[in-house]
């Protein structure tokens, strides 16, 4: 049901002929009242496409009543032309649904520069027939229709004391803090205040999809949305909601890196011990983010040698040999040297955990990440579409 | 001739059974003055291997006699031992030459973690024969020895009015600014000053060596030694000797990405345009870290987009929308939108350019770097030796 299981949404996706093979491309979710709270993050890249230009002014006044999403081209790179596409996307969604353009968001992901005449009219037109074909039940349609080289649709629920939260996701590479093209469109038919729906988001994203580290590519076209509409007329205990957001994000982050392009491992890795969150997560970034590291996981090597190497090159605070490395709880490294014979730890499971205690503190830190493999780089020297 | 083109130094390189080989693996290059000048940089990454630790003390007065490299072994993250490893190695040279041990360089490249009994009476008994058997033509048998995964030997000579410059370098993966698993020997029978040869050394590293990136992750035994002994007899004019020098570095460095493991593709980043060379040099490194373009350029794919979206994670001052790409001489980008088909760009050979003009400046900067292969993911997968 993804995005439809709340009371008070309908969602579509339907195939425009922006993919080659076919198959959907074009998803637009509506959030059908009472309120029209809406809440994004986008990504940190300094080169944003034209969907989220447009869409960081949609959400300033914190209303929004539809989302529009396709696949098959990012409309990044594409000049005036391709902003006048996301604007023209906007507009006539809005004078299909009888609303105001600028309550609608637009998402794109494809490749980066692809963004036509051609490209232009199956937005459009593919904007036009999901609206046709929204429905309550529309939510698998449109995860469905977001999906590039996902070889999977990635949708979440979860029900609170009165309530329901839904989300789909999309995102297979490039995926890395800030965030990574990754689609993510959330829905609640619980009643909460804009102020309210941006800090449960803020919050979730910060420690679930933010935390996500496949590949250290920052993409330009991530965007994050959570949209709620009241309809089950009931005010959810904030702490609860939160609770529930961070477990579906977290639910949803898993399964993108359980996806990610060409991975033949998960993994977590689970950094304490720190003097602070930030220097944990610096260091867990650091060590996801080296590939030496992930190209022995790939081949099942305990390399911790290469674990170290990466924590050396951050600013977080500990001592090079004084901190300890464990690889699906075998303590290969203490004090900065060898422990456990690297022969006792088995990395033929796809779930991977590396977990590192800096002994200086007390904080602590999960970073998710994949290995890098002979398919992660096929997929990355081929794609084109 | 490599290291002993300079008149007044020895070198030899031996075989210790430090590699399963049995190919050789011990060098040592010593310096018969008359002067005893020494200068070296070291990686910045924080977990510094044994040798670093005790040569960054050996440096500190400027003077050195002999350097000690070995190859099969890191002796890093081997503890107090592995520090003893180093300490006793230094003693031992000194001895049979009849010098300070406190003026021996230790350098080890290998396996992090590696550093047992048998490991350190291996490279004592090398330490002995590769003094045994100094020789004034011994520079290649020690470029040799310092080779790990390194296919070919890595040397240059520069000859200068009235003075030489010989080199070494060994490197291969693990390549990155600060520096990179790279271990590189520079001697000159120039006369110089220590403070001559230090400043020369670290403007000639800082364009050269620094500069390469092959694949992000820093080393925790780098070390870029340069020995000046005045054996000629001239003073050289220093800003002809420094020019000398960068030439050769960069010779070297070169050499190193010619030689990066796995790599099918040399890449020059050329950052032109922007406000000061340390924003020229963040926007090469980015890209030149950036998975997806590596992979792209890997599969022949002139992705102009990744090496935008890499461009957009950095602080570097500029305008997404006003940048030019090109990509062996084709404009494939110009402002931030399509420029030449990509059809028109030939990235078979395997030296690859690409030229970045972020248009608000005047400075520039050089990096290198290479492609990621399958091949890439295969040797770091299967590393062992």
């Amino acid at each position: 049901m993804s995005v439809t299981a709340p009371a008070g949404f309908e969602a579509a996706g339907v195939a425009a002929g922006l993919k080659t093979t076919g198959k959907p491309d074009v998803a637009v979710v509506v959030n059908r009242g009472p309120r029209k709270v809406g809440a994004a993050v986008f990504t940190s890249n300094r080169a944003k496409a034209n969907p989220i230009i447009w869409s960081q002014q949609v959400i300033a006044d914190r209303v929004v009543e539809a989302v529009v999403l396709n696949s098959g081209g990012a409309n990044c790179f594409t000049g005036s032309f391709g902003f006048q596409t996301t604007h023209q996307t906007a507009e006539r969604a809005a004078e299909l649904l009888g609303i105001g353009a600028g309550d609608v968001l637009v998402c794109s992901t494809g490749l980066i520069g692809t963004g036509d005449e051609v490209f232009r009219q199956k937005v459009l037109t593919g904007t036009a027939e999901a609206i046709a074909a929204l429905s309550p039940d529309g939510g698998d349609d449109a995860a469905a229709a977001i999906m590039t080289t996902d070889t999977v649709a990635k949708t979440a629920v979860m029900h609170g004391d009165g309530w329901t939260i839904g989300g789909m996701a999309k995102g297979a590479g490039m995926l890395a803090p800030g965030l990574a093209t990754m689609l993510v469109v959330l829905t609640t038919d619980a009643d909460l205040d804009p102020l309210e729906a941006d800090a449960a988001l803020r919050a979730a994203t910060g420690t679930t999809f933010d935390r996500l580290d496949s590949d250290g590519c920052m993409s330009t076209n991530d965007q994050v949305t959570l949209l709620a509409n009241g309809a089950s007329g009931v005010r959810p205990d904030l702490g609860a909601f939160r609770d529930a957001l961070v477990s579906l994000c977290q639910e949803l982050a898993v399964k993108l890196q359980g996806d990610a392009e060409g991975a033949s491992h998960d993994i977590t890795i689970e950094v304490r011990g720190a003097v602070s969150e930030s220097d944990a997560v610096e260091v867990g970034r650091s060590v996801a983010r080296n590939n030496l590291f992930k190209a022995a996981i790939f081949g099942n090597d305990p390399n911790w040698g290469r674990v170290l190497a990466a924590i050396g090159t951050t600013s977080a605070q500990f001592d090079p040999y004084d901190v300890d490395v464990s690889m699906n709880g075998v303590r290969v490294c203490t004090a900065g040297g060898p422990d456990r014979p690297r022969e006792e730890v088995d990395l033929t499971p796809r779930a991977t955990r590396v977990e590192i205690d800096l002994r200086v503190g007390e904080a602590s830190a999960i970073i998710l990440t994949n290995d890098l493999t002979h398919d992660y780089v096929h997929e990355n020297s081929a794609y084109a579409s």
